[in-house]
């Protein structure tokens, strides 16, 4: 196939404005895991693909495929998607990018009347937000059979209902999960594609509109990290004899600072952040050495060994300073995504379709990394966007948008590559 | 005045068992300042004082007296007191310690039929912590109208009602404060004496069950510490793009722990607290850098000079470190308490009347600090307590109560010195 289509910008501007009204609480976006939020959306982007006249299917645990049949049913298909969900208070564009520009790409394809050689899915994928069960790609890896069934039991962090009872709940069946059974065969997918904004400022400081992305960073992640001291007077407690929480994880925290700078000047690849720390509002107070504290470390790099590294580090650290202060450091288990590599052909090919080539690492995970981890030739545009992201401020430009979804085009249009 | 008069730990024992029941909240005491916890403190003390027989009268902030007639009225009466609020969530006998031994001593001699040379008054005194209204020594610095009048305008921590109108609530008048007027005239009042658990470990480590106190830490609390930066994705942004509100809250703290050592190294009396630190429950993630921290920074010192070298270094780094993480540490006022003496003749004669004598520092502030301010003699003794004060845990014997209320007993028998 060949011919230059352009994508449906008009749905994507419209499903966009969608989103935001159904899923807006207070300044950001809501679409809670396996919750309301995320349901409104998939609803949206389902009524969509009806007026299309898309096949659509949703599986056991909710990902939903919405499918431009191509000439040669039997071949194995391409599939283009991202997330429908958010973190609590997130922007618009975080996820939906990827299933906003899919529809776009299949609309303009079905408006222009062109078959494909191959099926053409749009996968709207569920809960690959961590910050709802605490496990990542809850929706991808549970398609591919590669979630521990264990998972079952978390609970989700704002009513504590576990990830069963909630799968229920949604009319969505967790039996797969406890199986470990395939709702995907990685056999059957020939490639996936996703498009995704920058959560980073590199593509707004280099004045670029899109980028291909080389790899994703992994994250191994203290989620429930927690330092116990002891509760006593601030005035009246000299330092010798103080349990102090707080002070601990200060003491922590600013070592694993000094063990970043050092690994950045070694060169290796690093982000450290703690992106929740806090005292307990029912127990502290300004005259009180505080007792207790609870805090996330987040470690994420390209190089599954630079983490492993750090993460040890932070436990020896983490037992010496419980140890001088006299408190217990308890940084419990870390949730882990590995690193992923992206499909080399279809990077390349897809930096031959940008005006302006650019290719960096991606920060953050995405649902790519779990198709290339079970094999499938995965590629992913970035998208440049403004503030960052995981914040209500998230800002892309449809012309922006546009930009990266017509290189995704042009690629299905030229494919196999 | 003579005679070994021993005070009743009877009615001790009755009235730290009825206030425990009246005010415990789940596990800790909430007596809170100018609310139900403390005015039922004040209500079950009134009580005891009226079976008594004790002279009661309220002043116009709330402060109740309770007096055993002397034999010269126009003279000036010694005071016996303590406050009977508590931190939330704090313990049994912070405060309420000094209120009881004094009805205890009160009891003991009326039972014995003693008549004083001069009036001595109980005072159960408003509104000692800050915790609630983020102004210390509310009820006794109000009736010496050393209490600026903006302080009505105060917030209750928790209900946001401010002072002014949580005092009209609860049938108290704030014109005196507001016109700065006195309530007690310091040239009336010879001495004041308070009874207090020692809120650190030192009697505990030594072994002693009480000591006298030699002086009291001075305050100075950046109460309403606040570091701003930007909310943005953990794995996405790279350490020159990062607003790190908790990196740069932990710089800060961290700074704050080399400059107390420093301090200490140089023979300086200090201690430095954040027994508060949190991040934004409703914008934090475990996968967001932090754009937000509010902490409390608490220095402490028997020297004024010493806290306000710290606090301008404090101020300094804030500033410091605001520029190096792209922050904005806004540290705020401080609420100030200056260090007080304590009258050296009632010292050595509380000294002469322990069986193991031993003096200390007070690290936390006490009501003495404002008595001896208005230039009245002051003492105060120090009750041996496990598990340091501000906490549920509070422990002090009625063996150790015993011992420090018959030095006040005896002090009181023998007076004038």
């Amino acid at each position: 196939m060949a011919g230059a289509i352009q994508p449906d910008l008009d749905l994507a501007a419209s499903l966009f404005e969608a989103l935001s009204r159904a899923t807006r609480r207070g300044r950001g976006i809501v679409r809670d895991s396996y919750g309301a939020g995320e349901q409104a959306a998939h609803d949206l982007v389902r009524s969509a693909a009806d007026a299309m006249g898309l096949e659509v299917s949703i599986d056991a645990i909710g990902n939903l495929s919405m499918t431009l049949p191509g000439r040669d049913r039997s071949a194995p298909r391409i599939m283009i998607g991202s997330h429908l969900d958010s973190v609590p208070q997130g922007g618009n564009f975080d996820g939906a990018t990827g299933v906003v520009a899919g529809l776009s790409v299949l609309s303009a394809m079905r408006r222009a009347g062109v078959v494909p050689d191959l099926d053409l899915s749009v996968i709207a994928i569920r809960a690959e937000e961590s910050a709802w069960f605490d496990v990542a790609y809850l929706g991808s890896a549970g398609a591919f059979g590669l979630l521990d069934p264990g998972c079952l039991s978390t609970p989700r962090s704002d009513d504590g209902r576990s990830l069963e009872a909630t799968l229920k709940q949604q009319g969505f069946d967790p039996q797969p999960i406890r199986e470990r059974r395939r709702l995907l065969d990685p056999s059957r997918i020939r490639a996936y594609l996703e498009v995704h904004i920058e959560q980073g400022p590199t593509l707004v400081g280099r004045g670029l509109p899109a980028a291909v992305v080389s790899g994703i960073r992994g994250c191994k992640r203290f989620r429930n990290a927690r330092c116990t001291g002891a509760y006593a007077h601030s005035g009246a407690v000299s330092r010798p004899y103080r349990r102090d929480a707080v002070a601990a994880t200060v003491a922590l925290l600013h070592h694993m600072e000094t063990v970043w700078l050092q690994q950045e000047e070694a060169g290796a690849d690093l982000v450290v952040t703690a992106g929740e720390l806090f005292t307990d509002p029912t127990m502290h107070g300004p005259s009180k050495i505080a007792g207790e504290t609870r805090f996330v470390l987040d470690l994420r790099s390209l190089s599954q060994t630079t983490m492993d590294a750090v993460a040890a580090e932070a436990r020896d650290a983490a037992a010496r300073i419980s140890a001088a202060y006299r408190v217990d450091i308890d940084l419990g288990t870390t949730s882990d995504s590995p690193p992923a590599s992206m499909d080399s052909r279809l990077r390349s090919r897809l930096m031959s379709l940008l005006e302006h080539p650019f290719e960096m690492p991606s920060g953050a995970g995405h649902d790519a990394a779990v198709f290339a981890k079970v094999g499938i030739p995965s590629a992913m545009i970035f998208i440049r966007n403004e503030n960052g992201s995981h914040n209500p401020e998230e800002a892309m430009s449809l012309e922006d948008f546009a930009v990266g979804t017509r290189a995704l085009v042009d690629l299905l249009m030229n494919f196999p590559l």
